[in-house]
């Protein structure tokens, strides 16, 4: 596709609609109810923590009154039965206060999500109703002080006693309690607490267990002891605490036993019989919070780039001398340089987005085998970091391209940066997370060679060798020019072409993700080979795991954007899609621009002509960036902003 | 310098000795003043708003009667007639909280350095010792909503009326209303007011006055008409507003009349005559407050380092199955790759800073002739960009280090990074601030040219064409092994040789700027022969104008560290500062290997070198990591974290 040299006419509208996808309407009803409720982004600043708890849970309660906030549950307890529906809700909620939307996940997304997933009938028929309306309020308690991401390592114990058929919960030490537990401070009364499961001496892992942590009056239950954490940089409006039990005892029942039980006189029984993949199962079945707040990350960004966009528009600077008139922001091309590429990312992570939860609903509504789900889940795990770390740094450029007034909390980026910064670290920390997806992905090349899949075999061995050899020489702008078969190389006179044809793009993206999990491979076998422990050899490459994850993630995002591109009639919304994906693709491959030097597969000027093309992008986004941003839809109430309402 | 084996046993004291420098007891004053009102860290989340404007202008009170506040003006009128004092005095309340800091900067800073350096002996007379303690509050009214950095665009104006030898203020419009002035909500009776000075017909340009803003009772004065910002992202002790002027009247004596007057029937003078000139000049009396800002910023950077070292140091996760327990944060690799090439590049900036300091002191209290002026200004400039983006990234972080405990008030990182986050754009928006240092070293291309130094010219269009050459041809990698005479060039066996050699690095260092520079010359000379306007050309290369200043300064931060540990005694502390100097080198080097690659300086081999290099210097640094953090000195109180005192 030849560069366009006269800009598209957006449909704004149509492209709302197009972005909004399957389930527009309850977009809408969640739109309306933020606008509704749109005075709480004032008392976010002006009220105490306390009082903003309670205004929170309000709001909470009434928008579940709507039915927005139980889509996800089964609709004989009242809920909408469609858990697409679920996603699509929680994540625009992230265009509004986020101390509401981290409630309505800790409620209905993390709470109510144990008890479905991992409850049985008799947990549902108690429970589901009266959590869906947020009469009855839960927590998540699975995060302690010194055991955050590494959940197989938790200290809380629940001991069977067959004397009294109960679980007895206790905390052993400080570093074992429950902490950073949203609902916990105030509110819950019930909580899902998860433990080592011991039966005699025995210990039988990390399982799920419903306590009592609250009385309807409000007062902490004999045994348990409850701190609140007090104030945090952002998300004030959401009552996290801890929790210590001291010999709580709770009924045989407590025990959330979809995948195991415990029988009256103390057998323990699962139909799963590794533990390890009995945990990983269990845990999986929450996959649903990390695709919410990757999806609310995006959609926080969407809020962050209109105001942005919207303000480079008005505001003025500097300028030709003479002219009489200083230059709008966003015609500096650095301007559109800091701005540009990150919108062009926000609808290629919306798509991903997109693409994610309607693998989310397939794999739970209909079931799933194995391999799937372990799809999904290192989907979720990818989506989830790059979305948040995404939102996080959005939103900072943003802040910063608004200057002076972007710092007053009237303009939005206080709460915006304030609130999504823990997304990083939460629902499982970015890092980790992205270790996770590499294990994956390695486990899929340990299966290649099980699967004794030669020819798959000989093409990672023969390329590996191929890189060593290329590596080691200074002969490989040469070898790069014989291998490189995909359209737009980099030899040849025009160092354009190419460049923006989505299948070099995606050779691009593919190479890099191919090249870098050999090396991983490479570096695991050869320390084995060494006589190295997997953990230790592991975490010695662990810089190069998480490149190789981020690799994978960027590509599949690329991909999710292209096949909905292909998927569009022609006419300026495709079009105009297309200079985005152009941009975010490039963008990508120039951000790691040095990588794809160092090895080989850009050379020098091809390398600069990708940076030229960037900017030449930028250029042709700047006369539709309005209209790009009015389509994602941000009720104005939600953008509030007063700097981009013109002075005078 | 080979690399050491053996880390090296630091003596904390003697280098908090040598970072203390040479106003070592007053850095121990200030240190004593934070603790004694350390309780401020907790009333900066407890109080409301207006309470805690007052009470961080309680402790401003206590401490300028300490006499840390007033170092730098005359000791005639009570202060300590030692600039470089105030400075250290400054930096050092970066541990504490920052909105004393900035109250500090307005009133004395600002405020009070508008009177010294562009008032006479009449305004010192009438101001400056009720200013020094603190007694007459003021503010400084140069930023205005519509015109931010673009201060010679204001649109306040001081008309001159003859017939009462008065000058009258003006707001036209909203967009020329005075905004984000500190001081100005609640506390300053006075205002120095920048406005366009206008005698009958004509434009003066810029300059500064005396306008009374409220009266005793703090009650607005007749034609001021004075607006709160509200609540901001941090900083919110500091009372920000927004000032329109009515027609407001002040003597003739209320200009602030060292650059120029206006006598009583009119005539304006000045003794400089260029008007371009008189306004930088008059600007750069100011430049003091730059050079406070960014040594801030590296001081929060330290509070935020030491913390996220201290966690990691005790925080354990993860670790070996079966080796019974789970291993310390910090020796995990990927985790020291995070931290510790920012506490190196910290160590960096602060002898940059230091160095900056000396100079300012050595101008300001010795008199300088223009071009040591104009040095000193761009240092400023550049310093303090990158001291506050490193505080900004530092703190970022380091918070993401820690972690859900991270985002937790108590800990610090909140405050930290609420307050420091408008450092970036104010007092000089950071990208603003490094287009000024490149056009001042784009202005020593020209005086090159200008004074026919024939060898210099020669060099840089000699050296221009042949970069020219290089990049046009694939021959690049061969070239540059004929050219590289530096020690441990690209080719050859050993990729680790002279990668720790401080030359080398320096060269590299320099290598960058000169290519950059010369870059953007031609870039500038080739856009003004097709006829473009100078600031259209400019605006064009905006990206790689920026991108040599950057280069730039990075090279004076490396030689100010370099310089400073050739200076010392030989011993384990220089061994110390030499690995960290090693560290803040080549990480600089490698965050830009695409651009080294790019040019020819880099091969594959050897940048792949210098990240192994990074990773080898970062398992040195561990074993030393407690002790470079304690060498700084916080103390324990503006630490506060609850985090670094172990549970359990």
């Amino acid at each position: 596709m030849p560069p366009q040299d006269v800009a598209p006419q957006v449909d704004v509208s149509a492209l709302t609609t197009m972005l909004d996808g399957k389930y527009a309407d309850l977009r809408q009803l969640v739109r309306k109810n933020l606008v509704e409720h749109a005075d709480i982004l004032v008392d976010a600043e002006e009220l105490s923590i306390a009082d903003f708890r309670k205004r929170v849970l309000d709001v909470v309660v009434m928008m579940a009154a709507t039915g927005q906030t139980g889509m996800g549950f089964p609709k004989e307890y009242g809920g909408g039965g469609d858990i697409g529906a679920s996603i699509a809700a929680f994540e625009t909620l992230g265009f509004g206060d986020l101390s509401v939307l981290v409630k309505v996940g800790v409620q209905f997304g993390l709470f109510g999500g144990a008890i479905l997933q991992l409850g049985t009938k008799p947990h549902h028929d108690a429970y589901l109703a009266d959590l869906i309306t947020g009469n009855l309020l839960g927590c998540f308690a699975m995060t302690e002080t010194g055991h955050g991401s590494n959940v197989q390592a938790l200290g809380t114990t629940a001991t069977y006693d067959p004397e009294t058929a109960e679980f007895v919960i206790s905390t052993p030490d400080d570093s074992s309690r429950k902490d950073y537990i949203g609902n916990a401070a105030n509110h819950a009364r019930l909580a899902v607490v998860f433990a080592q499961l011991l039966i005699g001496d025995e210990s039988q892992g990390v399982h799920a267990f419903v306590v009592p942590i609250r009385s309807d009056k409000g007062k902490a239950m004999p045994g348990v002891r409850i701190e609140d954490c007090g104030r945090k940089i952002g998300l004030n409006g959401v009552d996290n605490g801890r929790l210590w039990f001291d010999e709580v005892r709770v009924p045989r029942t407590a025990l959330l036993n979809e995948y195991a039980d415990v029988s009256e006189d103390g057998e323990y029984t699962s139909p799963i019989d590794n533990a390890d993949r009995r945990f990983f199962t269990m845990l999986g079945t929450l996959v649903q919070g990390r695709v919410c707040i990757g999806g609310a990350g995006v959609n926080a960004s969407k809020v962050a780039i209109a105001i942005a966009v919207k303000y480079g528009l008005i505001r003025r600077q500097f300028g030709s001398p003479g002219s009489g008139r200083e230059e709008l922001l966003l015609d500096y091309g650095m301007h559109q340089r800091r701005l540009f590429p990150l919108l062009a990312r926000t609808y290629a992570l919306h798509f991903a987005q997109e693409r994610l939860s309607a693998d989310l609903h397939e794999v739970f509504s209909h079931g799933a085998a194995d391999h799937d789900r372990r799809a999904l889940e290192s989907r979720a795990a990818g989506t989830k970091a790059l979305g948040t770390w995404h939102a996080s740094n959005t939103i900072q450029v943003c802040r910063e391209a608004c200057g002076g007034a972007g710092y007053l909390s009237v303009n939005r980026f206080d709460a915006l940066r304030a609130d999504t910064d823990v997304f990083t670290t939460f629902e499982g920390d970015n890092t980790v997370l992205l270790q996770l997806v590499a294990k994956g992905l390695l486990t899929d090349y340990r299966d290649e060679f099980s699967d004794l899949d030669q020819i798959g075999m000989v093409r990672f061995v023969a390329s590996a060798a191929v890189e060593t050899v290329v590596e080691k020489t200074n002969m490989r702008a040469l070898l790069e020019r014989f291998r490189d078969v995909v359209p737009g190389g980099d030899d040849g006179e025009d160092q354009d072409a190419g460049l923006l044809d989505p299948e070099y793009q995606l050779s691009m993206l593919r190479w890099r993700e191919d090249h870098m999990l050999a090396g991983v491979a490479r570096r695991l076998k050869s320390g084995m080979d060494r006589g190295g422990g997997p953990a230790d050899v592991f975490s010695n490459c662990q810089d190069h795991v998480i490149g190789s994850a981020w690799a994978h993630v960027e590509r599949l995002v690329l991909e999710a954007f292209v096949e909905k591109i292909a998927a569009m009639p022609e006419g300026p919304n495709r079009d105009a899609l297309n200079l985005l994906c152009d941009l975010y693709a490039l963008s990508a491959i120039e951000n790691d621009r040095a990588w794809f030097l160092e090895h080989g597969r850009l050379s020098n000027a091809r390398a600069k002509s990708v940076t030229a093309m960037v900017n030449d992008l930028c250029t042709k986004v700047r006369p539709i960036c309005a209209e790009l941003v009015d389509a994602f839809d941000v009720p104005a109430e939600m953008l509030r902003a007063e700097i981009i309402a013109p002075t005078s």
